[in-house]
């Protein structure tokens, strides 16, 4: 019966004519019932962004074929899942995935990827929730290789259920099957970004920038994401969206506050 | 020595001419010499966004009067950081404050919050780095009686430094100030919200939707941030922004992956 196959939600943040979320979507159909929500455009970096001052739109799409479900909507991935969940589906899904994001999520770029905050959102929600990357910035970007791999990582979630309010974030290394080393559950890499912004003129003369900067990479562990995909291994983060600090509360706790 | 008085870099995420945002520079001038750089409208909901498809524009501006060095910026609060310590700030600032916010960031709300991402911002970078939040969302809320408060952490914060890696997420009660019970350090309580989209047509009967929910708290602990607003605590969360679920990778390595 249709009605019992698991309900399989999917989103990104490239937008919905992305290659990454046409692999995402052909990897899934074998696993389950799809609905497809994502962004009319582009909202790379959009982060956890949630739309507040203006309303949102909704229009079904058949860019997937008309065996697909599918919808765009002018917000962001977090809009996205959000609007999912009170308006489109019936039932609870059993899986969230986003992406295939067109770059690395990993280490500090788990924190501006809209791809993960899609996911987030979902567990959040209470959802087994997974946000996939592969390490290759182009829009040409060849997603046939990694296929096979998300959704094994996939259908394993599915079968087993993921922890209470963890998700998970799968990074996969810009290699060929053949040089792929497996799989390696890690953390995020302590890292960021070092900015350069690009100082530019107008036609009118009025300054203007260009955010651009470094990777500065500042942990090179072998239990990192970073030291997994340099060394031609899929990196599985699990991701927690408490941000408590828990080991620094009792030494606060000492401070003289008042 | 002006040069020896530490350096408070300021933000937000309502805006440069938001009334929280004037009461917070107006509480830092006696610690240090400020620069403030936020965005020149308002960027609620913004969560961890950057502006990677558009350039960023930045203008001085005299909304604090002619002694505070101002700047207004068309980005995210990540951005107003980013853009900051590259190319406005002539030293690393002792410490980087953002908000008064209009409205609570305690709990599930962290996430979506600019206020805090330029708070988190400045962490990833290194400096001590606090996100001040008033539990009133009105344009017209009362700054006045959170002003000392505000001073005394962020004193405390300079004086002491924080653990690496780790900011504050603090929350201040709408109560006055011979109601307010004292401070509490505490972690976030676990909530979601629970979305209902306010759908409606446009004067072309074309739909649209407005994103409302209810704040669903899941977790009454007193150790919790809400638990500490509601009894007239000031919350303070310590936070980090390795978001590794740590608990769930020894189980996690246990699954058969390939």
């Amino acid at each position: 019966m249709s009605k019992e196959r698991p309900l399989i939600l999917i989103s990104n943040d490239d937008g919905i004519t992305a290659p990454g979320i046409k692999a995402l979507v052909e990897a899934m159909k074998p696993l389950g019932d799809l609905v497809v929500i994502a962004p009319d455009s582009p909202q790379s970096g959009m982060g956890h962004a949630i739309t507040i001052t203006r309303p949102l739109r909704l229009h079904k799409s058949n860019v997937f074929g008309d065996d697909v479900l599918a919808y765009q909507c002018s917000g962001t991935p977090a809009d996205c899942v959000k609007l999912a969940l009170d308006k489109v589906v019936d039932r609870k899904p059993d899986l969230l995935v986003s992406g295939i994001n067109h770059g690395s999520n990993a280490s500090i770029n788990v924190l501006y990827s809209g791809t993960m905050s899609a996911a987030v959102e979902g567990a959040i929600d209470g959802l087994n929730a997974i946000g996939f990357s592969l390490c290759d910035y182009s829009f040409e970007a060849n997603f046939e290789p990694c296929k096979s791999f998300v959704r094994k990582i996939a259908k394993n979630v599915l079968e087993q259920g993921l922890p209470n309010d963890t998700l998970l974030n799968v990074n996969i290394p810009n290699v060929s099957e053949t040089d792929l080393k497996g799989v390696k559950v890690c953390r995020q890499a302590k890292a960021k970004w070092v900015e350069e912004f690009d100082e530019r003129r107008d036609p009118n003369g009025r300054k203007y920038f260009w955010l651009t900067g470094q990777f500065s990479l500042l942990d090179h562990d072998e239990q990192t994401d970073e030291w997994a995909l340099k060394n031609d291994y899929i990196s599985i983060v699990p991701v927690q969206f408490d941000l408590t600090a828990y080991k620094a509360i009792d030494k606060l706790k000492n401070w003289a506050w008042t």
